[in-house]
């Protein structure tokens, strides 16, 4: 029966219940961590060949014959900039091929949007009154970390089985000169799993904006991380779309092998138009000497081409399924029965976006942890980390192995069923 | 003789036979460079064994068990920082262990002054209406290129035999609040290989700035990088200095790997005192997901201890010291008899620094140019790439092999003699 649907005593007794269930699985003293976006070791071992893919000794130079131990080629080797554009397919020249993080990427093309502007700016950004970003909520920590870093006012925006709230984002963009850029995580994002819909990508590359020097931060982190084999979501491309719609250099995209090789040891990329290029590769000349030219060797070497990778994306997502579907089919009988909850069932990426009964988040994160088990912090997924509903929970399954991760799950549905009790009966929690 | 010395019919006829020279060497069609302190693959050679150094399947684990190829430990590895802490003797504590450059260590702290201001500013440095940084001169095209980038104004400082000249160096900083820094490099400088005597060093550390947020940019790049086994310069310890005399927030410390395994995928290192750390890792936190820890545990395999890079770098001299050698060899047999140039002979680092009769840099760099023999860009070594006395000229001999390296050199001493002769004997270059 739905919590909703019993009586108090009925409720009441549940709670009881359920407590005594409770206090039996946090006397086991168990530690898990649901909380970060990691890959497995066993997943990690699926790449142990990486770095036997060279012998470094002789094989350290590009097709070209550029040494990558010493200095030179900024942007990336050529080999490993046709890999990613044979990938995420776009052209080479529109790529910059980095180091091992894509975070990294993001931050400091923000930092130097501050610092000197974009290629379509009257100033740099830290000359404005202020600043603000959209932040498609829920979302990633780490985006609205940047913007909290850097003093950039994030404004939360709805996350839609589409996309933004695309009402929503166009009529503030239209109207605020000082809305610079939105966060996106357009395919499998972080942590919903949604896909933008065809139409979304097209409304985010053609709205009109206030600020002539807007910018979407596409961070396309989970391009290639399908879970099924036959079935899987599909991107608009958002260089495209916006270059038909007359705003070429709107789209910074960013990607990185993080969960595909190794998320510490990986390669990143970004892309811009030809135009953003021009403005940001004498500055990247003045920052760096270059990035690890020969991890990325490492990583043409290992891949050699586009299908390979996602023929071991195939293989990675053999040991990601079983995860996803052992935690939906326990969020399913424990959840569902109860009616106090709801979430996403992504195609791909990493996460699963739990929506327990309003304002019981904190309550189930509480009661997990002393039990135990840690979730990503509850409101870390809305900018400020404050969740308007106290709802949202970020279950993160890829790290814990099968047995680990069921007992976790099993703990939190638990948790959750507590705190909806506590809060329908308003009875304080112990 | 002396140019000076002869008398015009003299200096005509022996301008008249070195074109005649010239011109036979410029037939060969060379192509040759001397512009760039870049290691020769003879060099790198050395170190093929790095990549063999772990069994990267097996061996990816920390001391403390943390998998290096996944996310984590954001200021470096345990056994990195230990390793580090021994060869640079810098308390592990004080150190971040990062990517592949130390350039982008420098650059981002530069960066972040200006965004954020450093522990002791009263706001952002991009909130104040000038900053200045005083450049040691010649000194390293890079250090200035970072300031260019960023739009801080460069005030040029001479070296002296012991370092910048102090006198001017205290003077210009106890009167200007709006100079924030000095760029460094104290040890085998670029690239005049002058180590800072512990006077200097002591001034800079004790010196009474109008700014209160003064930072010393000490770019140890030549830390271990000695040339000779018996004989060698030695750097006073400025954190102690700075901590002795009351300012122990003044240096940024920065040094890399990249001329002792790749320049291309070595590993860099900052230090600073524990409140700046304080407040640069939480925005390293929102910059980065973390470095390449793979990378910092090859290093840490291959070398083991401190002992062995002092080894190494033994090895590396070994190749490096012919070379030297030849240079000022040729420098002597060339120049010496004509007065026309004076050069420094450092005891380590990877330059000479060759300075020309006033008014004829560029146009010896022009003449080697067409002779196929390209050198650094004369100025580059100067803010705004402006040597006021048209004079300085960097050679960086170590990536040639010997017998281009001594092609070039003779060409260049047979240039900067004939663009001498044109000047004394005031005669347009052809």
């Amino acid at each position: 029966m739905e919590f909703s649907q019993m009586n108090r005593a009925e409720q009441l007794a549940l709670l009881q219940e359920l407590r005594t269930e409770y206090e039996k699985e946090k006397a086991k003293g168990l530690s898990l961590d649901l909380s970060r976006g990691k890959p497995s070791p066993d997943q990690l071992d699926l790449m142990n060949d990486l770095f036997d893919s060279m012998d470094s000794s002789v094989d350290c130079y590009t097709e070209d014959g550029v040494d990558c131990r010493n200095y030179g080629l900024l942007s990336g080797i050529p080999e490993a900039k046709r890999l990613f554009s044979d990938l995420l397919n776009i052209p080479e020249e529109n790529l910059i091929v980095a180091g091992n993080s894509s975070l990294n990427l993001m931050y400091d093309t923000v930092a130097r949007a501050m610092l000197y502007g974009v290629c379509d700016s009257d100033r740099p950004w830290c000359r404005e009154e202020e600043i603000k970003f959209l932040c498609p909520s829920p979302g990633y920590d780490r985006h609205f970390g940047i913007c909290e870093s850097l003093g950039i006012k994030m404004i939360a925006v709805d996350m839609t089985p589409t996309g933004p709230d695309m009402d929503t984002v166009e009529a503030l963009v239209a109207t605020d000169a000082s809305i610079k850029g939105i966060w996106c995580i357009p395919k499998y994002s972080n942590p919903d799993g949604i896909t933008y819909s065809d139409e979304t990508v097209k409304r985010l590359a053609s709205m009109k904006t206030a600020a002539r020097d807007f910018r979407i931060f596409w961070d396309n982190a989970y391009a290639v991380h399908d879970l099924y084999p036959d079935r899987h979501d599909t991107l608009a491309d958002i260089f495209e779309l916006s270059r038909e719609a007359g705003n070429p250099n709107r789209p910074f995209f960013f990607a990185s092998t993080s969960q595909i090789t190794f998320p510490g040891a990986g390669v990143a990329v970004m892309a811009a138009s030809p135009e953003n290029l021009k403005q940001i590769l004498p500055i990247l000349a003045a920052q760096t000497i270059g990035f690890d030219k020969l991890n990325q060797l490492r990583h043409v070497r290992y891949f050699k081409n586009a299908a390979n990778i996602h023929a071991h994306m195939q293989k990675l997502a053999e040991k990601l399924r079983p995860k996803f579907d052992l935690t939906h089919e326990i969020l399913e009988r424990d959840l569902i029965p109860a009616g106090i909850a709801h979430w996403t069932r992504p195609l791909g990426g990493y996460f699963i976006s739990l929506f327990v009964l309003p304002g019981t988040a904190k309550r189930t994160w509480t009661l997990c942890k002393e039990a135990g088990v840690v979730m990503t912090n509850v409101g870390a997924t809305y900018p400020y980390r404050l969740d308007p509903d106290d709802s949202n929970i970020r279950i993160a399954p890829t790290y814990p192995d099968l047995e680990n991760l069921e007992a976790a799950m099993c703990i939190l549905t638990l948790c959750a069923r507590i705190a909806a009790l506590e809060k329908l009966t308003e009875e304080e929690g112990a």
